[in-house]
């Protein structure tokens, strides 16, 4: 039952020899979903050894360059490996025009689907659920409408323990019941609590993408607990002011608010092309959050499993 | 006075971890002009130590993804970078309502203007010429609207030979009339005859970027005694049916037309991402045409002055 984010562009906007503007593949039980395109994604897909195809869902923040390039040369390439299977883009207004040129222009015989599900950026709201997983948009400050995405398990069923069958005997009926979160009854007529029979096999887990924004409290607290939290860090301390004009964030922004949601770990990326070695702002992070880690390219976090 | 081509993209269409879609910067006396912008070019130019800013001018061969998706992002950062020439991009159409859905989404306030040339895909016709260059289209025969590019060093104007001036004492106004062509009356009466005064400093050069398209008898014919040819070979000669059915070439096409057009040099890319290892291609274009190389990625050719 994985969980895992693999990072495969932490740049902003201006180009840097060694890395990729914005995108990250976001596994969660084995299904892949893209959060954010910027300019290299597919090649960076096959780089980090994941197949495009596996795509379910594209998340797209905002709709600058840095964050949206990437996606329009991959759309025509599931188009040249056969893909079939529709692919949904969440995406802030007016992504659907951008796409409605594109698909005129360049890809007017795609094989598979393309619809696009349009995201209001000051809404928190559910944009996807599945029967293990529910993503929320997270409303963020930036220079244009946009929104992160919280993806988070949903609590996993009851499983009964297996001593528990042995030592009561229980038939399946028993069990399917236990299962449903009722109390069994024996045969002798005795009454088991369902707490004694079951238990969830591991707490929901979730992750948090915040890019592009100021600091955010409202951002930060509907994140609240969660596992593990991607901020921007765009600028260092020190750019403070560069930061609030542009709608960006400094790695004390990016602390703060993963102190202010209670995460587990934080992760920043979306670093300025002025610094050379990601490190200065980690560590800069790690003043007000210590659990901060640098996004660096072709590398996946994990989201353990806790019972 | 350079001439210089160097490579940025060597693959077709599909993606694959280690080589990138077509783009080329041809440097001729120091101006810098990008012929075909794959995704990823702006990446690819910092890479091989090239100021963007310095691009005067683009020309884009056809319409397809693979040899434009990277112009709209470069667009973008050469307005980050502050860029306040014109910008021209010669394309076929419609690529000015691509142009101008770019600048409506992405990049309302660019610092500087972009202009789009139309390429009539069909003629062969000068698309721009400066005091030393001029660029001319060759129509090629691919699935969509085609035309590569033929840049050709103007004749460099006459110089006088250092030892004639010693020898018969030639006066401002005498080496003047003489670079204009004319012969020279000396004081004594004796007439100089041009030929004898005067020499071009080198043999106009000239590179043909051949892409993409089934083999073109016209288009090789246009290129005639071109000192470098760069020609897709997108398949291996066993993959003829594809080339042919695909508008494509394969390695025999590609140094037939460099036979054809009695090239100095024929350099192959574009190649289909089947094939890891490009020098089984090269191999099959020198069975016709020996003087053919690969097109690497940030590599560049010279074409030396010759006298």
């Amino acid at each position: 039952m994985s969980f895992s984010i693999t990072i495969l562009g932490s740049s902003s906007a201006k180009p840097t020899v060694d890395r990729h503007p914005s995108a990250q593949i976001v596994n969660v039980h084995e299904q892949h979903y893209l959060v954010d395109a910027g300019e290299g994604v597919q090649q960076q897909l096959i780089r980090a050894g994941i197949n495009p195809l596996k795509i379910r869902e594209v998340f797209i923040s905002h709709l600058h360059g840095d964050h949206v390039f990437g996606l329009f040369p991959l759309l025509s390439t599931l188009g040249l490996y056969g893909r079939k299977t529709t692919l949904r883009i969440h995406a802030p207004a007016p992504f659907g025009e951008l796409l409605d040129v594109h698909l005129r222009y360049f890809d007017r015989e795609l094989p598979y689907p393309v619809e696009w599900s349009e995201t209001d950026t000051t809404k928190h709201a559910l944009l996807m659920e599945n029967r293990t997983l529910e993503v929320w948009s997270i409303p963020l400050r930036h220079r244009v409408p946009c929104a992160g995405f919280l993806f988070r398990e949903k609590r996993p069923p009851l499983n009964v323990e297996k001593y528990q069958i042995e030592r009561y005997g229980l038939s399946i009926a028993q069990i399917t019941a236990a299962k449903r979160g009722e109390d069994v009854r024996l045969d002798t007529g005795e009454v088991i609590p369902n707490a004694e029979l079951t238990y969830r096999p591991y707490e929901p887990r979730s992750y948090a993408y915040l890019s592009d924004t100021n600091f955010s409290a409202r951002a930060a607290n509907l994140c609240r607990g969660v596992d593990l939290m991607y901020h921007e860090a765009t600028y260092a301390a020190a750019e403070r002011r560069a930061a609030k004009e542009r709608g960006h964030s400094t790695t004390l922004d990016a602390a703060k608010a993963a102190l202010k949601a209670d995460a587990g770990r934080l992760v920043i990326g979306h670093y300025s092309s002025r610094y050379k070695d990601e490190q200065v702002l980690v560590d800069e992070a790690r003043t007000i959050f210590p659990e901060t880690y640098a996004a660096e390219e072709r590398t996946t976090f994990t989201i353990e499993k806790q019972r």
